[in-house]
C-alpha cells in the first residue's frame, strides 16, 4: 500500500460513445488535501447507466476536473487536461487520510479500510486512485469475506434490484414480475431475489444465437419463464401469461419495446423504468392509462440513497452480502478487464496502449465487464 | 306523467363520428318487464367521452339492443333496428315501476322520483324514455331545489373534477394544479373546487379568436393563470411557473401536447390522464420517468364509483349539490338542444327531422351542449 506518483484513469473530455471518447491516461497524483482521503480502487464495474452518462443521454451535471497527465504523444512530457472520469461504482481501500478528516467526518477511517463510492450522481470510479471527501465514501467494516468483484456491483445493480422489488408495488407471494434486459446485472439479481421472496419472474431477453444457453443460465438462477422479446406478442406467450397475476414490470429499455410488457400487466399494474437503453419514449395512451389503469413510473436507486440514511444503506448491503456469503445470491457474472499484469506483489501496470485497447473494445463487446485495477487486496 | 306509446332516442348502429352515425328514431315503448322501471329523462349532457365511445376509441363492451322504430322512409311503417343509444349521463324521473322491483331492490322507488343513471360503462342516456333495472339508477331524494340541467353533469364532470383533486396526490394549500381543456365541463369545476379548497390553477386552452373573453370567464370562476397551449413553452410562461409548486397535471388531451404540461411539473409530480382527445399517446421518456420522477397515471371516475358504495356517491353528490344550491359552485355552461317545442303542459315533440338536424349539428358545434327532452319537471 505505497502511494504511487501516478494514477491511471479512463477520462472523457466530451460526450459521445465511450469507445470514441473514453481515453486512458496516467495522471499525476497531487498532494492530498488535508480534508480528503486517497483511495486506491480494486475494481469498478461498467453499468449501462455509466454508458448513458458518457453519451450525455442523462441530464446530469458535469463534474470536470483538471488533470496533469503524461502525454501520449511521441515526445512524451506532461500536459494539462480538463475532463471527467467515467463510472459510478467501485470498491477500493483507504491509502492515506488527510489531517483534518477525523475532525470533519463522523465516519471512523483507517488506512486499509474498504470503501464504497457514494458521491452522486457521478462517482468518477474508473480510476486506480482518487482523492475523495469523507462524505463521498462509505467505510465497509464488515465485508463478509467477499471479493471486491462480489461487492462492487452491490451499490448500483444489486441495490436497484432489491429496492425495486420492495418499493414500487406491494407484491404478494405468488405474484409475477415481468422484466426486460433480464440477463443484465440488475436482471440476474431480480430473478434471484424474487425467487427467494416468493415471487415469480417472466424474463424478457433479445433473441440471440445462444438463447437456449442463456435460458438455462437464467433458469439456473431461479427464472420461471424466459421469453424472447420478439415473441412477447405471440399467441403462445399471451396464452401462457393470461392467467398469471403480473403486477409489476421492470424496464431498462423504455420505448415501444417496453410497451410489449405493459400488455401482459394486469389492470392496475405498474411499469417502472430504470434505464433507457432504446433511447425512445414509451407511448402511454389514454386507454392504457384510463381503462387499464396502468401507472408509468421511474426508478432511480440514487434517489433512495438520498432519502435514506447511511445506516439504512449499510443494513441493505449487509443483507445482500449475507446472502452472498451463504451462497444464496450469486453476484452478476462479469468479465474482468485487467489494467495490470501479474498478481499480488508481482503485479505491474500494463502498457497504457494495451489498457486503452482493452477499454475501447470493452464498450463494444456487449458483455458485462468489470475493470480490475489490482488483485492485490 | 302519462306513459306514451313511443319514445325518441339517438341511436348508432356502428362506430364513427357522431354526426355521421347518430340517428334519431321514434321507437316503440314495449310493455314494462316486471323487474324493470320506466324512466322519463329530462336532460342528458354530451360529454367528450360520450363522443369517444361512439367513435369506438374506447375499448368498451357494446350494449346492442333491438328496437322497433318508425321508419324514416316515405312509405312510413315500422322496422326493426339493432343498435346502441348514445350517452352516459342523464337525469330523469320514474314513470312506472315493475311489479317485482320492490322485492328485488334495496332502493325505495316511487313514481315521480328523480333518478340518476349509473349503469356502467355506457348508460344509454340519449333517449326520452328507457327501461332500466333498479340497480342501474340511483334515486335522488334530495335534489336541493336544483334544475335537471344543474344536476345532470354531476355524475361525470363534477364528480370527475371533485375526485381527481382529492384522490391522485395529496395536495397542500398553495399547491398548483395545471390542466388542459380548462374550458371543458370538468375544467370549469376543477377551477372552482381548487379555488375553494385552497389550490391554485394553471389553465391551458387552445388559442382562439375570443381568447380574452374566455380568459375573463375562467378567471371569473377562480382561475389563477390562463395560458394558450401554444404559449406553454414560451420563456414568459416558463419563467412565470418556475417557482410555482406545480404538483399535479390533469389531462384530457393526452399526446405530445400533454407533455408540455409535464415540463412545468415539479420533480415527483403526477400527470393524470382522464381523456384522450388528441387520440395520441404521451411520449414518456426514461429521463422524465427516472430523473424527474414524474408518474403517469389515468383517472376514470367510473372506477371510483365501482370501488365505493352508493352511500359514498350520494355523500359526494350532496356536497356538490349543496355548493350549487348556495351559489358556491356554478354548473358547467351548456347550450340546450331542445327535442320538443312549447313548455310545460303545452310542449309537444318537434318534427323528427328537426331534432335529427339539431343533434347532427350539435356534434360539430364545439359547444358544450345538453339534450333537453322535456321542460315539464
Amino acid at each position: 500500500m505505497v502511494k504511487p506518483e501516478w494514477g491511471r484513469a479512463a477520462i472523457y473530455t466530451q460526450h459521445g460513445n465511450p469507445q470514441d471518447v473514453i481515453k486512458v491516461y496516467d495522471f499525476k497524483l497531487e498532494a492530498l488535501p488535508e480534508d480528503k482521503i486517497l483511495i486506491e480502487n480494486f475494481v469498478a464495474p461498467i453499468n449501462p447507466s455509466d454508458v448513458n452518462v458518457v453519451q450525455g443521454v442523462y441530464p446530469l451535471p458535469k463534474d470536470r476536473t483538471e488533470f496533469t497527465v503524461k502525454s501520449n504523444s511521441a515526445e512524451g512530457g506532461v500536459e494539462k487536461l480538463v475532463g471527467t472520469i467515467g463510472g459510478n461504482e467501485s470498491i477500493g481501500r483507504v491509502l492515506e487520510i488527510g489531517s483534518k478528516v477525523a475532525s470533519i467526518s463522523q465516519q471512523n477511517f483507517a488506512v486499509g479500510d474498504w470503501v464504497m463510492f457514494m458521491s452522486s450522481p457521478v462517482a468518477s470510479a474508473w480510476t486506480t486512485h482518487t482523492h475523495v471527501s469523507p462524505n463521498e465514501v462509505i467505510v465497509l467494516k464488515n465485508t463478509h469475506g467477499l471479493s471486491p468483484t462480489q461487492i462492487a456491483s452491490i451499490k448500483v445493480n444489486a441495490s436497484t434490484a432489491y429496492r425495486m422489488l420492495l418499493d414500487i408495488v406491494k407484491l404478494e407471494k405468488g405474484d409475477y414480475v415481468i422484466q426486460n434486459g433480464a440477463n443484465s446485472g440488475v436482471g440476474q439479481i431480480i430473478i434471484q431475489l424474487a425467487k427467494r421472496w416468493g415471487y415469480h419472474t417472466v424474463n424478457v431477453v433479445r433473441g440471440r444465437e445462444n438463447f437456449d444457453q442463456l435460458e438455462s443460465f437464467l433458469k439456473g438462477l431461479g427464472a420461471d419463464i424466459v421469453v424472447k422479446e420478439e415473441d412477447l406478442e405471440s399467441p403462445e406467450v399471451v396464452a401462457l401469461l393470461a392467467d398469471k397475476p403480473v403486477r409489476l414490470a421492470l424496464d431498462c429499455v423504455c420505448g415501444p419495446q417496453a410497451m410489449k410488457m405493459v400488455k401482459h400487466l394486469k389492470p392496475e399494474g405498474v411499469i417502472a423504468t430504470y434505464g433507457g437503453m432504446s433511447k425512445q419514449p414509451m407511448p402511454a395512451s389514454a386507454p392504457i392509462l384510463i381503462f387499464k389503469d396502468i401507472t408509468f413510473k421511474g426508478y432511480w436507486v440514487s434517489k433512495w440513497y438520498k432519502k435514506n440514511t447511511p445506516a439504512k444503506w449499510l443494513e441493505m448491503w449487509d443483507d445482500i452480502m449475507t446472502m452472498m456469503e451463504k451462497g444464496e445470491l450469486k453476484e452478476q457474472v462479469t468479465t474482468p478487464i485487467n489494467w495490470f499484469s501479474g498478481s499480488g506483489s508481482s503485479e505491474k501496470p500494463l502498457d497504457i496502449q494495451e489498457v486503452q485497447n482493452a477499454v475501447t473494445s470493452t464498450f463494444t463487446s456487449g458483455r458485462k465487464e468489470i475493470f480490475v485495477f489490482t488483485n492485490n487486496y
